[in-house]
């Protein structure tokens, strides 16, 4: 299997050097120099990888843009029309485009993966996709972003005014310059979004989701919360049935086992079958990205199954 | 594809009504009626379904005898060597005999499933096969036996002593008359050999598992842990880099991870890229064990890649 990646930062540069780690023949890019030098040279730009170089499967990092899903969403729609797998990390071209792809893909015959698009290390597109299938998903539940979860940790664990946890969290490097996308609930949401497209097949964008940040929290709250042994974590919500797809700090039972520490994240699913079910790890970090698009790559190597 | 199912009780009765919702026809075994029938009546036993029905994939939830796998052991042996696929829920003939049958199954083309042999609904095995796939597995610890960590939580939460909380675990039907099985940690441990040979293809059985249970456990000891922000949980731990495979009663944080409430089993999986990720679900119960065996079912009728 030939891989093409396209993308920068981080993320491909933490993944670049594990990948070739699973047995996989990288014709299109061998490793983290290559890929650079391809996206990053004029003359051999992402475009040029997706449409010219012989490769089966796409792997895209590039940054993500939640209004448009571009550029990832043409180079995405580019691969599947010319039959290519693709695995992505990114967020936007999958909650903005995710039916199109999906039956572009299933047109091709090869199939689109986007693993590391929630939560990071935590497998759980391939929990509700493989783990509990069968189950009907009455609701899924979960702390979807790190950065308020750190907040949030620090605030009730030290006392922490709000401004006080963002900027420790600015200088360990778990927040950025402008936390906005993060503190408002909107990197949480577009999370969200794409699990009630993907798993429901429900036609949402980020207008749908009823949000609510962390950004006008006061400590006092927390306090209070403190003396009923509860805590308060950013909490988004999807159940289908009662039109519910939001992001809102809740008041939880500290023993719940979405009360995660620190800037974990943590997902509970609720079924028909299994009950609930609930997965906790890492949701940001080079290494743990590419945890998400190597376990999509390898399973699209062992287990695609060609139809006739 | 035309399944048939060997196994009485619950497992058998949860199951049957759920199974035919996935789309699959069940030309052997209908319904739960016809399944008792089959195994119950002098004429059609579970070894004539097995030699004599037509079928492609066998579900076998027979009684579990952890020492010699058997009457399961054979009846999944004589399956696979007929070309048949298994998917089975009992940790006997898995746990004794997993490399033997899984060569089996590679030589046949077949494959052979075991999700609902270790935490019932907990999507582990797929989790470790798929959704962390080329990861490094470092470690695995859990909390394997809910009906342990039921006595432990009331011992710890209500201040029951541990003859108690073993009653009242009892009367609410999460212990059996004689749990020795459970209290003793012998089914904790059979669940960490099975992971111990599936996960690293390891040969152990379970002698090889250091076991302490909760039966000599003390109140004081409980409390003792809660003066330091901390409890106690049944833990079983692999790591195989330093020969460690045990099962042993642990003073935990109250806010780790793998610290659950009531009958709920934990397992958290460490690994080299996706760092410590951990799954939180109902250990047992008939429904839960058939979500496993139907998603086991459904990943074997979705992605059996047939080798030429």
């Amino acid at each position: 299997m030939k891989i093409a990646l396209i993308g920068f930062g981080s993320v491909g540069r933490g993944k670049s050097g594990i990948i070739s780690a699973g047995g996989i023949d990288m014709r299109a890019v061998l490793d983290r120099k290559k890929a650079t030098g391809m996206c990053g040279t004029p003359g051999i730009s992402a475009w040029d990888v997706i449409t010219t170089a012989d490769y089966d499967l796409l792997i895209e990092v590039t940054p993500t843009d939640a209004t448009t899903g571009e550029p990832a969403l043409t180079y995405i729609r580019e691969a599947l029309a010319a039959g290519r797998h693709v695995v992505t990390s990114n967020k936007g071209p999958i909650a903005v485009a995710f039916h199109e792809l999906s039956r572009l893909a299933a047109e091709k015959n090869v199939q689109l993966r986007y693993e590391a698009t929630v939560c990071g290390a935590v497998p759980i597109m391939k929990a509700l996709e493989h783990g509990l299938a069968g189950n009907e998903i009455i609701k899924i539940s979960g702390v979807f972003n790190g950065t308020c979860n750190y907040i949030l940790t620090r605030m009730a664990d030290e006392g922490l005014t709000y401004q006080q946890a963002l900027m420790e969290a600015r200088e360990l490097g778990y927040a950025e310059a402008d936390p906005t996308y993060d503190v408002q609930g909107i990197d949480a949401a577009i999370k969200l979004v794409i699990l009630a497209n993907t798993v429901w097949g429900l036609s949402t964008t980020l207008d749908d989701v009823d949000i609510t940040g962390i950004d006008s929290l006061t400590l006092a709250a927390l306090e209070l919360a403190d003396g009923q042994e509860c805590t308060i974590r950013l909490i988004g919500e999807i159940i289908p049935k009662k039109n519910i797809l939001r992001i809102s700090p809740r008041i939880m039972p500290k023993n719940h086992p979405l009360v995660v520490s620190g800037t974990l994240n943590a997902v509970m699913v609720d079924t028909d079958m299994a009950g609930e079910v609930t997965l906790i790890g890492k949701g940001a970090g080079s290494r743990e990205t590419a945890s998400a698009i190597i376990s999509d790559v390898l399973f699209i190597r062992d287990y695609h199954v060609k139809r006739s």
